[in-house]
């Protein structure tokens, strides 16, 4: 049966209003969610700071008191004591008064200013100022960085370092994010090995699951290897069935070409799945296919490494994305670049074209260098820092164009 | 005593000549290997592919042979047999012959070409090819992917899903990386609680600790949190050496401003340290310093969240990547954006200033907005995605310059 190719965004379409898992919610603490991300909108219970506060180590006082001051004729203030940190501002202030305060400290009501110790001189109970202190002058006002009932992170967000402390300023000890999605990941072909040593006896040592799996843990999955799984239509059913029960979507690694063993598919087709596709039109990649088998996601990456990873980024990132509750993309930033060559086309016309490129700055400029090397060519990976993807029946990109690169977390890194 | 404040980059490169931590070299699983930086070179002792291989499932054949072949007088080449995968090429290939092959599968010496099953029709044991096959067609060459002796992955590089997938091509089983860094951190302050509920009753809740000990892991360290210590020259004493036993850098946070708290600076001194800085030309985090006992650093970051996290990001960050085996940077990558606004400053002249801003996608280019707020707020570090250093003695950017942004990993994002 030749086979049937269709535009991966509508198979990805497909796949996700087909296929039933849903998001999971986890509480996990605060210290542990680095990276995870927000299930729930963090709404701030308390203003920070909590009072008009001192933003150096000086006097809280009156800015009206200060007018007249100067090096001649300085202002005394008599010091009514100290406040330290994290003890409410204790009273009024009066005309006349000052009180010695710490980086942090609450300001008394009344106290409007707020001048550094190394600007004044005591004498006794006394602090002499000599310049007119203005109004506001170093008051960090109440509910100035976070103001009570506001919106400060949102569901959806991938918590970074500053962001912990700030769920730690509001009080939470731990917080909702979305449990990682179990990925199942199967290698087939009973001509693959984990073993070095039958690799130097002839058969091919398994590769492509590491990538996958290193992949699947940046994109927030928990990857649950599978195995090798050799060319036999039962077994293969049998890992499959099994490793579904066990994940919220799996991918088989090879086994999904026009070959005389694509079993993978013509088994898949055995099991009666609700969608059922092979074939996209995307190149590398084209061989990919995807179905689903009891509301879950089954995708059969080809074996070949550009398309095996090509379907990857297409297909499972976006999904393992949006099981995580994040935005379904099949890329995790772009950035602009200068491609640095033509980048011609010759076959394929409605298809498109994933292309790796690596990326340099030269003056000041990101350039897009593309990667040449046929798709089982790991090397071409190894160089790469992004993708760039071609319109169908875009035949050629012409150097000096600016591109679009896909930036992938776990495989891209910027110069 | 008044502060003296030093150029940032002569303290760092003081911290870096008299501090004596070397990075140490451990091996791990490759399959344990994302993220890790490799610590040797990796040069293949193998071509990959290890002979000429087929490109697709097909015939291999001599391209000589179908100089002649048209739709009308088609070829006829004797099926001498099949080639499977990972098994060697069997002999050489005679005039007339063809071997049908799977993707991937070697060649046998002499043949030049491969033609996919597609494109010809079998009878009995003959092929009919219809078309003159060009020499090369289909073939990968052997080592055209990674030819044996070439270097492929160089020291002091991250390592990322691909280049996992590489190492184990290359029959790497376990892999040398940089081991991470053990960072010690304390929290300096006797207002400080790690507790909600004192908190409540008027307590600093200790929030920063989550910020600089996420940074820590996303720079490739090993926090080792010390907890937070009372403003005690003793418990400061006892904390900071029992640290600095376990670690191979620490980090103090808070009490190193110039107020009377500012023990910690006091507490080092009195250690007679190697190197010794209190002040950075630097803002916010001007009050930051550092010194070197028993040839480890420590690095006394100040207690408002911004001139932290600056001091984090302008010290301690090189000096991990420098232990972890990586380039001595403060910034994971730049990106080249234009500035929102003027951006102007009002003190410090001879300082760096560095500012936050968030970055959003405008006509497909990035612009910067700088974020507003004093130093002590966290708000405006939970906005940001990176930040732009500003040399001393420019006092304003303007608006529509392209300024460079840095990130940095653990805090930054892009749109």
């Amino acid at each position: 049966m030749p086979i049937e190719y269709t535009d991966p965004d509508e198979v990805l379409q497909a796949l996700f209003s087909t296929q039933s898992v849903q998001p999971e919610v986890v509480e996990v603490s605060v210290a542990d969610a680095l990276n995870r991300v927000l299930a729930e909108e963090v709404r701030s219970p308390i203003d920070v700071p909590a009072f008009d506060s001192s933003h150096l180590d000086g006097y809280a006082l009156r800015s009206v008191d200060t007018i007249a001051a100067s090096p001649q004729n300085p202002v005394a203030l008599s010091i009514r004591g100290s406040i330290e940190l994290g003890v409410e501002p204790p009273k009024m202030i009066q005309a006349g008064e000052a009180y010695r305060v710490r980086t942090g400290s609450y300001l008394p009501e009344g106290c409007d200013a707020v001048i550094g110790k190394e600007e004044v001189y005591v004498e006794g109970e006394k602090v002499y100022i000599t310049r007119p202190v203005k109004a506001g002058s170093e008051v960090v006002k109440k509910g100035s960085d976070v103001a009570k009932g506001m919106i400060v992170l949102r569901s959806g967000h991938k918590l970074r370092a500053q962001d912990l402390g700030m769920l730690r300023l509001l009080r939470y000890s731990r917080v909702k994010v979305y449990a990682e999605p179990v990925v199942g990941v199967a290698s087939i072909g009973s001509e693959l090995t984990e073993s070095v040593e039958e690799a130097e006896r002839g058969k091919t040592l398994n590769t492509h699951a590491y990538t996958i799996t290193a992949l699947i843990k940046s994109a927030g999955g928990k990857p649950l290897y599978l195995g090798i799984v050799p060319d036999d239509p039962q077994a293969i059913k049998d890992t499959i069935l099994n490793g579904l029960a066990k994940s919220s979507l799996l991918l088989t690694i090879g086994g999904s070409s026009v070959g005389e063993a694509d079993l993978v598919s013509k088994t898949l087709q055995t099991l009666t799945p609700t969608t059922f596709k092979h074939g996209l039109k995307l190149h590398p990649g084209r061989v990919a296919g995807c179905c689903v088998l009891n509301g879950k996601a089954v995708i059969t990456l080809p074996g070949l490494i550009q398309s095996t990873v090509n379907a990857f980024v297409y297909l499972a990132l976006p999904l393992i994305k949006k099981l995580s509750g994040r935005e379904a993309t099949s890329y995790d930033a772009t950035v602009r670049a200068r491609l640095a060559e033509d980048l011609t086309f010759h076959r394929f016309p409605d298809f498109k074209k994933m292309t790796w490129v690596s990326l340099k700055k030269e003056d000041k400029e990101l350039v897009a260098y593309p990667i040449r090397g046929d798709s089982p060519m790991l090397n071409v990976l190894v160089k790469a820092d992004g993708y760039i993807l071609t319109e169908p029946n875009k035949m050629i990109v012409k150097k000096d164009t600016y591109v679009d690169v896909a930036l992938v977390a776990g495989l891209s890194s910027l110069p």
